[in-house]
């Protein structure tokens, strides 16, 4: 099973209370794309940088089996780039630059293998461009969208278009809450369903993330951890586990069940926590399979309990 | 087993933005104590009221099993009476009032019996009045302690003095920081087990409940619910339903273990979905053992999962 990875390829900028990063490598899709590859190997990378742009990390994607026929490097210019300050909290944050640069006019182009991909996932961008990019997907088997509040503001139209082709929508809390005009989780999620995606994961950041689908419900915690160093990247984390790990499972089943659906939560959760121990892509570019298995085995006994005796 | 109930009795006045609820029954042990009698037939309830408490709540309890020895009446006194405004997200509130009333000058005395209760569950009140019940208590099993972030303002000596005589401490995720300094909840249970308690139970409402004991972690999710009516005294129904299993499940066993730990706080948050489904204690006194098995069967399907195929 191949699996397309839209998204920003990009550097961040990323102040915390507890220190800075510097111009580190970031974006979406580059979170995406290195949680997918421990799941599968072949992937198709769409997405448009700079002439700025390292080297060393467009071979480190490719050597993970990331096809960048679809990367466009524009000559003489600028990759995207995000500067941000998170607050005391480690959840609230303020946007200090927002560079567009190369995005700007940028028509994706999916090279002739990702017209073929089994798997299609959309990270945050315009709607408009990830319409343009499912547009040249031939027979995807699931198509999973993220975006943000940002496009709810400017582009709504669009967005209801694009989320009403998908099969599963990612966004967090408060989004699930501005697009649907439910406060309540349950109801927010039936609206959605309602414009087209048939699961629906709502992220919660460090509370976890709830799945629904056909009138059932999972919710999955995020793994305490001792120190969080910098969340950036962790949503996009979370979805390149998800989709990497059904991409991964199909290849076994033919069909994803609920229970796959689950699973592919659970390695989400457990893949962002290792994106938030570092500053950008780098807890997730060390990881080894024994670590996110180490980590699952703690992060399972989080919620084992036998039954209640009432 | 038997129980001791420490906390108010009182009345509420509560507006959502979805409803008010003129006044009603309400108070910490009220919740507590209607929790705890869904497990425990011997409980003793510790007290304040004033001769405008209405004598059908009381028979309530009394017919549940609870001793009212310990429930000073005073002659033309007035109960504790707390007024609040939910704000949209149904978490923040404000207090418009809060009349101590008969609290003022209020000296609680535990009865004989009450004296040798195996089970203490210390409500939120004034440190000092916790202090004082817990002083007359021969020899408890386990002692389990909730307050909130006031008292940590204004009577932070006391607090600590009886945080480092129980078992549990429950407070929320932000009085958690508040205590502790540390704004990562492992390292702010790490700082509440230096303080005494060997079991931190972390509240965070509609998010669950994260408990720490010994090195282990366990979180309970919260139920997800299509609509939240009031929720207030979910964190003491949770309380309730937590020390009223332990004491049930203490007849059967002798020694609590981890697994019945993480069965109570289980059963507190099945408990807790419940109380904010109405408002006041209504939600919680109209409840049966079917009811509560019902929605643990659908509660208990939330986190199941296999195992991930690495």
């Amino acid at each position: 099973m191949s699996v397309l990875t839209l998204g920003t390829v990009a550097f961040d900028t990323i102040e915390t209370p507890f220190g800075n990063s510097g111009k580190v490598v970031g974006g979406a899709a580059s979170y995406i794309a290195l949680a997918v590859a421990h799941f599968v190997k072949k992937q198709h990378l769409v997405s448009v940088i700079g002439e700025d742009f390292p080297q060393e990390f467009l071979a480190e994607l490719s050597g993970r089996g990331a096809c960048l026929n679809g990367l466009t490097r524009v000559e003489g210019g600028e990759s995207f780039h995000w500067a941000g300050k998170y607050h005391d909290d480690m959840v609230g944050r303020d946007t200090l630059a927002t560079d567009l640069n190369v995005l700007i006019g940028w028509e994706p182009q999916v090279c002739k293998s990702g017209n073929n991909a089994d798997f299609v996932m959309l990270g945050n961008l315009d709607p408009a461009v990830q319409l343009t990019v499912l547009d040249q997907v031939a027979a995807p088997k699931l198509v999973v969208l993220d975006t943000m509040n940002f496009w709810m503001d400017v582009a709504l139209d669009n967005l209801k278009k694009i989320i009403s082709r998908v099969d599963v929508l990612t966004v967090n809390d408060e989004e699930a809450r501005q697009l649907t005009g439910e406060h309540f989780l349950p109801k927010a999620a039936a609206a959605i369903h309602a414009m087209g995606p048939q699961t629906v994961v709502i992220k919660k950041g460090e509370h976890g993330a709830l799945m629904f689908q056909g009138g059932e419900v999972f919710f999955a915690p995020a793994y305490p951890l001792d120190k969080v160093v910098d969340p950036t990247g962790a949503g996009d984390t979370f979805a390149g586990g998800f989709v990497g790990y059904l991409a991964s499972r199909n290849q076994e089943a033919g069909t994803l069940t609920w229970e796959d659906m689950k699973q592919a939560v659970v390695v989400g959760s457990v893949m962002a926590s290792f994106t938030c121990e570092a500053f950008g892509t780098s807890g997730l570019e060390a990881l080894t399979k024994e670590d996110t298995q180490k980590r699952w085995e703690a992060y399972r006994k989080l919620t084992a309990c036998e039954a209640i005796r009432w």
